[in-house]
């Protein structure tokens, strides 16, 4: 019988508690052995409930040669230089999204990736939700023909996490709802479209209803309780953009804040024979013909956890069974370099070639 | 008391007998004098119903010099010709949207309207309605702030009118669903908005579903009753783009036919200090905040007919008594100037100045 | 050109309005030559409506030699007489649902038929609706496998027609719900699933509610005013039973009026692979499953007036063009030998083989 | 004060847990004193939660002569023989339902209780359900009438419960949805309508979308985590058909799974004054006439958990008070010849007579 492997887990804040600890807790194979985080309280908090032992410092697990593999839930801001150093040390690294804050950040992960050989997941956890899996094989059997444009659409009405904290905070966070809530969005599409390459970006980016922080006005905050008055609002609350790819043109509109009170969030996948209106982290309606009638089709279907999909598809991979590969930092680049190029029109204020 | 004006209508069809017909017949200062189309049947259905001779050659309405104003509602492809020749014969006229198939047809006009110094209105009809022009009120009294986004959704199903007719034969039309739907809502946030400068245009149009028209399937086709397979159909049955501006950015998507089964059609004003959610056609929603709470305001108001509103505007200008310029050929030429964008940019794959 | 064939309607009354008499003035090739009735009053106001010489006496169409064609909308008694005497007098006919009282009455009348080589059709109505034609096209395609178990629902709450009049008369109606009402279930279902031959038929009629006509409280009578307390009804009310066939066991429920106050009108294809609720006279739901997942589809096609494409196909035959066989009294003769075991199996209180 | 009693359950699967452990364990009266499963580890977490000691050889608990009552949560193949012998042993029995897998296993149960004297109650829940008794009271005091037709529905889309496990193979729990869901419909309108004598049955059976196990697609097995592959599945999964009684006549459509995607579960139950629609463990809805109005009516109840009264009702017996034989073997006669017929008759493909 085999062994269970030694994991660690940097960060035990909300994603960690979220996303990654019950996986690990349900995996038969895996032991956790340390929970790290900077704040002593919440990496007991974890331990507690999950075992380990409770750390503040990092680097005690990738000295630790007991340790097979990572996963990485900090803040955006220390993405890649954990993720990077955890590589050179020898583990296995499944880093939260975004991989990074910017696409040079992304680049030398993946350099460290290649030289290293070790495991370079990031939690694109859309690539595990079924969903999504059954959307991409619909396109795959042809069901849609070719799709020739992508809607994205993901607009809340007024909820800036925990703004003044470190989703508002750029040097923190890389941005905003772009980087928090797109990123999902954009490489969902990637993920069902066949990873197409970007060929330009035209977009703007706004921050108004935040712009000074004690004028915000909201009901919900999220991530935080309150607002941090005395904090950081430097990042795009709203994005918009078009996209053109080799595969689809690519419309969005995304807003943490806006002042519209309707909750849109949902992906329209339109090809010349069907379509798919997916409800984000929901389910999903198929339009099409048949004998001459139009087609309007729900599906159900068994549903697991895509969290645990991730993580048991990582522990896997790290065990040296199965390698899944379709969270690899390979196919993270695209959706960075598009990030990176709506911030850049954005800024110009025109459109920019990739 | 007044003596009433004669007037005379050209093109006898769906939307002279939809917009033109009633509310001229319910104004007691106009006399239809002259129902004027090629088909002469059309043309004696009209004569009956609301008065006039049934004619077939609109030569003899410009050559009567009884006539002061005439409503041009033929295809879209003469809509600049025979304004300009009623123009330069001292009528008044009333030209259906689009003004023209193109920006230079649109400044030709622009030209025999300021060479005459007679009226020149474009039918459109959303800067008579009600709910518009409430927003409109809105806007101008503070209420949005400063608006920096507005998203324009014209998505239908399957509703391509009359594939193989007029509606899709660019020679004809001059376009698609842009042409013939965009128009409108383009037209009615350059109203709302002021009429700002266009900046740059980054575009794309599609032509999909309809390709083959004989594998198009439908369920109406509303202009027609059947397709006609062995007609034209070049013309983009969707569209979608970003349109900078010296005020908001415009996010826009349109679908005479896509295969997602919901019919979206309504514009999003989005201010930095209140927002608005119009139902194209219909009632809007006005979100705010107060006392630090959100806000989400609906009204009543009394509506009266638009076509009504725009007749009546055009007849009083005609009379000599009070001249409304917010149809005017002038305000058309921004919306024209987007249009031919548009298209640009959908054929260069790349974005364009303006 | 081909000239108009000339046609009577004997019998004036609800159907004779609702199905025979507009399709027939929609027919370019069709004059309306006769509106015959025992009821004068009822003649005129067809005849003024539609056309044609008002009569009361039907052998003066018969004995018309430029009559090509008759349509029969009787009260159920005469349909076989007539039926046959016109067929006999050279005449084509189209003689109302259900074919006849008894299956004696239905076969003589297919034997005139076949004796006398003019057509015989019966106003099996839905086997020109276009759902069901979708659903037929859907079943032969095989999507829903073997068709193991169909449930027919015809159920209402309080509505029997005119208590007291010719339709709760069995000597004039020769049945109630069953004969009325089933008699376009079953005939459905039968033309859907490929007019198998029945084996076995239990069941069970009831006549309780209405059994004193005084004591029947309704709101709505339908087919006449109110009741008629010097009346009869000798009818069943209420209607359940088991069928089994060559191809699917059919189970039954139908009525007129029971006390329960939800009206189902629906039937149940119930196949191994796939399975279709379509709502009578309205849309249908196919549930199946794709990929793994479980599948609920909605379809909307162009729909058709049944009536009109009933109307036309006989028209069509009787001209000697297009001869469509799905409403000849041939595909009766199985409904009609049903409904009889249905009701011998109620009398009998048990089941009967056929 | 009374001393308690001792009380015994055999099985602690998921029916011990919903349905005898609660109930036992908020009566004053009762001392679980073993719970038994050949599953050690299922009589361990029983007896951690309800006290008692935990064993795996009921025997144990028929040889203390401590125990006064058990209660048998077995799978179906030995309620009887293990009932019989608690008989013997001198216990009162509640034994779950079916009473049997055949009427032969019954009428031993049923013997053997008149032989020894002792309590022998099934577990036919719905007898001691607030709403079913109020129906009853209803009917007893002539709101309906005479009740000439009762139908009952117990539907599901693709529900088969652990297909491949116990539900499924004939061996262990004698038959299908109808001796699972089937039964309690049954018992439920016998329990209503008087206990009346069956007549006639006329039925089928189906097995058609888990015929092989591997290609049953299905979203929930609730009784287990999945399908077991390897398993036998020689039960029906739907079921239909007509009953005549000495009472109503009783059609039914039954379906642990069907490819239709709508959960039918009710009963109507149709007289000549009333009738009444009970959704299954739910509400009812009454309707009957009034000063020549037509009535609707639902009521508003004290509910008890309907597992707590049934509980009660036994232990108070087996004490040696109030002797309720509502849930006596002798009314569970009559369902299982019904549906020892029905799977006769679906057998033979024709009526049987009783």
């Amino acid at each position: 019988m085999s062994e269970k492997i030694k994991i660690g887990v940097i960060g035990c804040g909300r994603i960690a508690h979220a996303a990654h600890f019950p996986p690990y807790s349900e995996n038969p194979n895996v032991e956790i052995a340390y929970c790290c985080d900077i704040i002593e309280e919440k990496a007991k908090i974890a331990a507690e409930k999950y075992g380990g032992k409770a750390i503040t410092d990092y680097k005690i697990i990738l000295a630790d040669p007991e340790i097979k593999a990572v996963s990485i839930c900090t803040p955006n801001y220390c993405h890649a230089s954990i993720s990077i150093e955890a590589l050179k040390s020898g583990k296995h690294v499944l880093c939260e999204k975004p991989a990074a804050r910017t696409l040079e950040e992304a680049m030398d992960m993946q350099k460290a990736q290649q030289e290293t050989g070790n495991i370079l997941s990031i939690g694109v956890v859309n690539r595990f939700n079924t969903a999504v899996n059954k959307i991409k094989e619909l396109v795959e059997a042809g069901e849609l023909g070719n799709i020739h444009h992508v809607y994205m659409s993901f607009r809340a009405y007024r909820s800036i996490p925990g703004i003044g904290g470190d989703f508002t905070n750029k040097a923190v966070s890389g941005g905003g709802v772009l980087i928090d809530w797109g990123v999902h969005y954009l490489d969902l599409v990637m993920y069902v479209c066949g990873d197409p390459n970007p060929r330009t970006v035209s977009s703007e980016t706004f921050s108004v209803l935040g712009k000074n922080i004690k004028d915000y006005v909201y009901t919900n905050m999220w991530a935080e309780d309150t607002a941090k008055f005395d904090g950081v609002n430097d990042v795009e609350e709203s994005v918009t953009g078009l996209i053109r790819t080799d595969g689809p043109v690519i419309t969005f509109n995304g807003a943490w804040a806006q002042n519209i009170g309707e909750s849109d969030s949902f992906i329209d996948f339109m090809g010349d024979k069907g379509g798919i209106r997916l409800q984000y982290c929901g389910n999903f309606v198929h339009y099409s013909t048949k004998n001459g009638m139009l087609s309007k089709t729900e599906y159900s279907y068994p549903e697991r956890n895509a969290y645990s999909n991730e993580i048991d598809a990582f522990v896997d991979a790290a065990m040296g069974k199965e390698c899944d590969k379709r969270a690899s930092i390979n196919v993270n680049i695209h959706t960075q370099k598009i990030m990176e190029a709506i911030y850049k029109s954005a800024q110009l204020h025109k459109e920019v070639e990739l």
